[in-house]
């Protein structure tokens, strides 16, 4: 007999995780099977949802209608309630200028008893993704946040890469401007150096080859350089090697599959 | 027609994921189902090994009696090679001193056709986990990497914390000496004041509640602290406070459940 008795249970925020394969299938083409990335676990606790908060409202149905396929969603999905979430500012971090009012209606369905799911549009929310500052709400409104086990491409590209994996920082994006981007990568390849820290960065697909360039050419040649392409994806691949070697590859990145960079100084 | 033509086809070096309940369970309960965490596709990849480098052999054999319940190995338990990874050196890092030759005896099935799976005793091999040596190891041999997905219970406490997930650092374990533990908690703070940069580490289990006690008293007050205990089990939790919250809250952490701490300084 508490004086909280009398407000209904709350609800959890769960932490669904999608697959990696978002825009990797030509349209018309058959989806690869959600539990080749997926644990049935995640697929029967979304199955259960009605409520969601997204990155896309779109991407949402469709990842519904494949969940449906391997267990019937408990709601129908013209029936599911699908929130979008504000757009992140630009470059990042968890100090968005977001109103608390704004989480606050994103999480009134935990609020008033209900399970809510948060989803991006690939991979875990809030990694390398929109979704922390929701996150960050549902703790400081006391909301117990479950976060459900799926694909990761950072810590998939980190363990397939052969490097420093009990020290490891992932840096987001570098900068666009060639200048700029050079003065980065020397400065985080000598972080590595100085800590024998892997460093882990991403990049728009359309952006991978400029970037993969502009690592060869500027890091020591003795520096291990990873390369992780579509991974979980059929034609996904791996490589380590040293940034001299990748010089005599002749290199080609697919300009629409997400990729992940690593490099640890020697 | 190369002058490779004469060399068997080689086989991969698969990364299989591993539960993150090793230890959870009290002899004789019966264990959580593997595809709660590990999807499908895993478990099949699984199944049709026979060549295994492990973090320990007979955490292996139980898992692959796990999976042999989902979906039955195409090898026995009886006729699987399971080989032992050398101990790493204290303190991690790529740079063992294990010889190339300890690497190429491991990587021989591979080297002769076979696919071979690397495994640790719980999440991903090599992330926070022996492993990265041989991984390593087989990109210089040339041998095809394939990083399979599964939980990463470093990834799940990121994306629980509701901290900045566009920028993040694993950095391993911090000194078990009082003081040097202080200090490097001071330093870390500072790191990620000025790069406003998530922080994440882990702790032998037995010692979680004294890692526990001094980031609380340590951290600013109004630092955001994560505590991940246990996530993926029954019972796991995770929770971000500012750390004056945490300072005021009764905190008790199980000795025998993994968990996770991260912070962001203000």
């Amino acid at each position: 007999m508490t004086a909280l008795t009398d407000r209904p249970t709350q609800g959890r925020l769960l932490l669904i995780p999608n697959t990696l394969d978002l825009g990797s299938v030509p349209e018309g083409q058959p989806l690869p099977d959600l539990q080749a990335v997926l644990p049935l676990g995640a697929l029967q606790v979304a199955a259960r949802l009605q409520h969601w908060v997204t990155e896309n409202a779109k991407t949402t149905r469709a990842f519904l209608k494949r969940v449906d396929a391997v267990t019937p969603l408990q709601t129908p999905l013209q029936q599911q309630h699908i929130e979008v979430l504000p757009r992140p500012p630009k470059g990042g971090g968890t100090q968005t200028p977001t109103a608390p009012a704004v989480w606050n209606n994103l999480l009134a369905p935990a609020l008033a008893g209900h399970d809510l799911g948060l989803i991006s549009e690939a991979g875990l929310p809030g990694v390398a993704d929109p979704g922390a500052g929701l996150v960050l709400a549902a703790h400081r409104a006391g909301i117990a946040v479950v976060p459900i086990s799926g694909p990761s491409s950072l810590v998939l590209a980190l363990a397939g890469s052969g490097l420093n994996g009990q020290s490891f920082a992932f840096v987001g994006y570098l900068p666009t401007d060639g200048a700029a981007r050079t003065q980065r990568i020397r400065d985080l390849e000598q972080t590595s150096r100085k800590l024998q820290q892997t460093q882990l960065v991403i990049e728009t697909p359309y952006r991978n080859a400029a970037l993969a360039q502009a690592l060869v050419q500027t890091l020591s040649p003795q520096t291990l350089l990873t390369i992780a392409c579509g991974l979980t994806l059929e034609a996904g691949w791996c490589r380590t090697l040293p940034a001299s070697d990748w010089r005599r590859q002749n290199l080609s990145l697919p300009d629409h599959i997400p990729a992940i960079f690593a490099w640890l100084a020697a």
